[in-house]
């Protein structure tokens, strides 16, 4: 029987709309790691029946209760004010606490003001959690066989709290024996294409392992979880059964571990130590983005042209004025042009170019709205393809960039 | 007294940690620009005791309860199910929503399955709510002065019955009179800052209005709302207090209605009839991206040069190799001319260039990571500035896109 958990987001911002909690999906996917079962998320309101309402409520179901938000400093803020009254003890300042803050205060150079000393206070018998990036610490409190964590709701600093303190103390009393992970990320292959592929060989694995299927934009992560006491024989086991799965969808495949479709690529041009350089009509810079969200990126990315216009694909480009207003701009014979251009102008070993009808202007009767073409050019290859996305132009933008990275992706594995 | 809703999120996929709802989010905002309170929002498991429980928990509380997910054609979509048992109802063939459905399946040329037929299926007394937008109809049931809406998952579905059905008719019937709102968006300003400058305005609002600050990264919204009987009044009063705040602001208000800062730069750019370009070093084409994301952009947006390297910011941008290994290119020079060389290039009106430390590397005693210049250029006017951002590297990129736009709308507008 699997521990399970409640996730209580605390904040009006949340409740009017105004801010998106992001917090418990990302608490949700730790803890499903940890095969901690979530079988709740709550939001409520800074009020303190609503709050005190479902303390109660998720204690009667949950083992684990996480809770986010209330944590600041100021009188809206009724988190810890909430778990005293609901344990039943008294406020009082915890000297540790203060003594790391007084300390965080010095080294920003700050003064601690009387309301920032607050944030030190705790309801008696909790245990503090050390914030190592904000001035809010973290509460652990237990009755009844339940835990209650409080942690500040600011995205990175419940991160941090979570990955230092919280998960490795709920992994070391709830993950019994032990739990191992084996990832594998696709590109260009859609889920259901690559359920069909592993229906036989996932129907096959041991009770023990189980697999999960984590879409996102053009890309599918798979996850193998195994559970059980020897950590090592895990390996082993899991070892063996990704051996077998990697042969049915192998050219799918871009990562075995979990890192992003572009830092991938990024690692490839770096470790063949080629340059690459990319010529954006459709997708308006967002594929050179994808590429430099990756630090140390100039290493292997040059630049780009974006050419929104005729005119300065001619110029700047270098594409045949006829083959343009032969054959328009999104063609096979201009992207053709534009990757190899691309490629000189810049010096680099590869060339990408993309140009499409992102919409909602712009169709023809033979190129809707979706239409792109993706030419990929290096010194022994240069061709292109044409893809119908969708309709919608943010979509048909990330869609473009994404198969995009997956061609050169493809284009640098063996 | 306002109207009590709640949101409950059916599916398993949300409390693992596989999807993120953004649904909730969505609905929240639009019910608060109704006035209508939402109290609570809660996420549950495809399993029928949650489901029954949520139910009837919600029902203690909520005058609306609002359900996305669970509505599909399988085994584990359990919301239709569970909503019967709850009203303790029969399951019925809705036959307008079946023929609504066969309609929608003659038209897309796809057959209609058994299964497919069971989306037309409601619990007896049920109001059928058309979803033009896919094949699972929302559904609308009664009882002891509450309210259930169920609605799919599928976000753009959810939102197409949303607006076209649902917000209307909770409008009529717990809007009483009429509400009337007003936004100012504003760039280049801290909600802080803001809040201080209209302290005194916001203090004397009239009992009838209340101002929400909405941030978001570099940008915050305003929305003034007026409630009462009559809305010519209401909104000869809104426009009397928006007259009174905007000479408080007017530098940073770049739109008074609710659109992005680069559509705002986009229209003002059409409007004056005027070109621009953009030569990136650390945004690496994120702002030309986000130029681009708006359609009709290539009226006025010609491209790009993401320059990434020295060499390239030399050889394509013409750069001074002389200021490039004096000052660096991070530098106030560099950024000029980058700036002016770009208008040449692409024979714009405008040129903006950036060029910055994103990090996590590249930092030099003087020029922390987070050091950004950014440049305009025009026929009459080229200057630069520095900025001191973040730590963090997509953070860095994003502040200095948005910052460079609000630089431009400012040179757009009087």
């Amino acid at each position: 029987m699997s521990a399970k958990a409640e996730i209580i987001t605390i904040g009006d911002e949340i409740l009017y709309g105004q801010t998106l909690d992001t917090n418990s999906h990302w608490i949700s996917g730790e803890l499903d790691q940890l095969g901690i079962k979530v079988i709740r998320k709550t939001t409520i309101p800074d009020l303190e029946n609503h709050i005190l309402a479902a303390f109660a409520e998720a204690e009667t179901r949950a083992d684990i209760i996480l809770i986010t938000g209330g944590l600041g400093p100021t009188n809206d803020d009724l988190t810890k004010p909430c778990l005293a009254k609901y344990f039943g003890v008294e406020l009082e300042m915890n000297e540790e606490a203060l003594t790391e803050l007084t300390e965080l205060y010095a080294r920003s150079g700050w003064e601690l003001s009387e309301l920032n000393r607050g944030q030190a206070i705790q309801p008696v018998g909790a245990a503090k959690i050390t914030n190592e990036l904000g001035t809010a610490p973290g509460i652990w409190l237990e009755q009844n066989d339940t835990i209650f964590i409080s942690m500040p709701g600011v995205p990175f600093e419940m991160k941090g709290i979570m990955e230092k303190e919280v998960l490795p103390k709920l992994k070391a009393r709830f993950v019994t024996g032990n739990i191992h992970h084996r990832i594998l990320k696709t590109g260009g292959i859609a889920e259901s294409t690559l359920a069909e592929k592993l229906e036989s060989w996932e129907a096959n694995l041991p009770s023990h392992m189980k697999l999960a299927y984590l879409p996102s934009l053009a890309q599918v992560k798979l996850r193998l979880t195994a559970i059980g006491e020897d950590l090592k024989q895990l390996e082993i086991d899991a070892d063996e059964q990704i051996q077998k799965c990697i042969p049915l969808i192998q050219k799918y495949i871009y990562a075995t571990e979990n890192i992003s479709l572009e830092e991938r690529v990024g690692q490839l041009l770096r470790e063949q130590g080629k340059t690459i350089s990319c010529a954006e009509s459709c997708t308006g810079g967002y594929l050179s983005h994808l590429f430099t969200t990756i630090p140390g990126s100039s290493d292997y990315f040059q630049g780009s042209y974006v050419a929104y216009s005729y005119e300065i694909k001619e110029k700047a480009l270098k594409v045949d004025h006829k083959l343009l207003t032969e054959k328009g701009a999104v063609s096979e014979e201009v992207v053709i042009q534009m990757a190899r251009n691309i490629r000189k102008v810049f010096n680099t070993d590869i060339g990408v170019s993309l140009s499409g009808i992102a919409g909602p202007g712009g169709a023809t009767p033979d190129k809707p709205v979706g239409t792109i073409w993706i030419a990929y050019s290096d010194a022994n290859n240069t061709f292109a393809k044409k893809f119908i996305f969708a309709k919608d132009r943010k979509l048909n933008i990330q869609l473009s960039a994404i198969v995009a990275l997956n061609i050169v992706r493809r284009n640098l594995m063996p």
